[in-house]
């Protein structure tokens, strides 16, 4: 590896005048420059730029953090956001925290340690309090994730009101035994979702069984487990409300291995509108997330930010989501 | 943004003596070493990572380039590999070229900036003696893309024999009008499958209509249309062989939606075993990549490159792929 050093020796003059001519710093005679530009051909040196971007401290770069980047919701929410930035001549660097506080504690150091100009966060691991600290060495945009502590721009949509519209769907449906099921139990949007569900059950005076509430899942293959699971249940749900497409994609598919017809002996709710929702047999009732403009939001957030200096402190910007009934819940016809 | 130079001046040092300190060098007085520790605090100022980096070149992140995220196949490649990085205490630094060159170019200007200690492609958009010329600044491991002229290793199934054993399972169900469609023309992957492809037609003595092949397609949509645009042709196929399970979901959609009976009609066969091709219905026949050997092979090569010094050249790692028949093609019983 050539340094500055090995340019110097070579071209007979100090570090600092190399130095000079590698920022076209105004002060260097002629003759040093050329000798100095000879010698970084002879050498075959390449001015590291880690060190010009440590002058300027800037990166163009954007660093986004995101669980799981096998579940297409984050996907999806990455091309919105990478449309915007390339839009703006940024770059993203995308971080999979895999649910991990130290994954995550590690990329959150990539603000301090100046090698992004900022960062959006989708989902967090780590209580906000530790989060915060970060804020002090650049933005943090949140999207999708929120707490009612932060205090930085945050883009999302209301999962409490979208989980209470689709309970009440379900109910309407003449179900009455709901399961529930759900991913991560630190997340706030796990939290908002359990809240709007249980608030529909309350309104309508549903009971909760403690045994339809199914914790940890997160994929397909969890929701044939949890499928398994309930259908062996002595007082079994008739409904079962997922906050996951992926997870209630895995259920239908194993409710009909078992000859559980769907939606009259269970009627399924998943979560996000992902391709698959419409592809499975029955279609899948789901929440459709306003992903695009989700990503779009937090993205221009970002930019106002970083790029136009605007100083954001805490403002949310709350999306429409729409329910999207198909025939995993159409059980009218069968009252 | 404080600087050294604003923690020498309080300390009333140097800044020599200040970044002897931040680096730890023996020879610095303890009255100074207090100096510069206490300008530090009152400044509230972080040593800049990137300039420690830069001193030991070393940045512990590996760059990953894939086309597109939004395609499960490169999701799950990016799982195995995280895999591998992660128990080696390396972070993945995820670049999406959305197929663009430029976008590659810079993202390949990573290894020659020394912000990451090397670099997979599982794609490739330029030409190969572009891209080599970035192999002076650091390893770059080749993963599922190929190309003949490679000088590095090379991760990768062997897509020739792949459409060949594909294509000649249509014709084993008695299709003899088979269809063509593929992504990128320029890619070695979409080269390979279609010389398998045609391997197969030439052996059986079969035709191949101009108007059979079919390019730029990718996705659910470009298949939906890909098959209406097949269905309204003068001289139909009665199979099609896709790159893609994504591509073929979106065909089978379509068709059902035109009462085209799969596979009686139209067999169809798809690309990768994604977890689509077991929920659509008819199932999807296909070709199961392996790609959690992919991903976890072409992540160890590149620890063996960096975290052990070996110097390794061209070498080819071809993993073994495997035809999964479901309903798509099944017309043995139609026959």
């Amino acid at each position: 590896m050539t340094t500055i050093a090995d340019v110097a020796k070579l071209a007979g003059l100090s570090r600092t005048t190399v130095s000079r001519v590698l920022n076209n710093h105004p002060n260097v005679a002629e003759e040093k420059k050329r000798l100095v530009l000879e010698a970084m051909e002879r050498l075959n040196y390449v001015p590291n730029s880690t060190a010009q971007r440590l002058r300027n401290q800037k990166t163009d770069t954007i660093a986004i953090l995101v669980p799981v980047l096998t579940n297409p919701f984050f996907a999806y929410l990455l091309e919105a956001m990478d449309t915007v930035a390339t839009d703006n001549n940024l770059q993203l660097l995308v971080c999979q925290t895999r649910y991990d506080r130290e994954k995550e504690l590690n990329f959150l150091s990539l603000l301090k340690t100046k090698q992004v100009d900022g960062l959006i966060l989708t989902s967090s691991e780590n209580d906000w309090d530790i989060i915060a600290e970060f804020t002090q060495y650049g933005p943090i945009v949140l999207c999708n994730e929120y707490s009612e502590l932060v205090n930085v721009p945050t883009v999302r949509m209301d999962n409490t009101e979208a989980a209470y519209e689709a309970a009440c769907h379900l109910i309407e449906q003449g179900c009455k035994k709901i399961a529930y099921s759900y991913g991560e139990k630190k997340s706030s949007v796990a939290l908002e979702r359990e809240n709007g569900f249980r608030k529909a059950l309350q309104e309508y005076g549903l009971p909760l069984n403690k045994e339809w509430i199914i914790r940890n899942v997160y994929d397909m293959e969890d929701g044939r487990e949890a499928l398994n699971y309930l259908s062996r249940l002595p007082d079994k749900p008739d409904a079962v409300f997922t906050g996951s497409d992926q997870v209630a994609t895995g259920m239908i598919i194993e409710a009909k291995k078992q000859n559980i017809n769907i939606p009259d002996d269970l009627a399924i709710v998943g979560f996000d509108d992902q391709p698959i929702a419409s592809i499975v047999e029955p279609g899948l009732t789901t929440i459709a997330q306003p992903i695009q403009q989700m990503g779009t939001k937090a993205m221009e957030t970002m930019i106002e930010v970083i790029l136009h200096k605007r100083n954001l402190s805490y403002h949310e910007i709350l999306l429409p989501f729409e329910l999207i009934v198909r025939d995993s819940t159409n059980r009218i016809s069968f009252n």
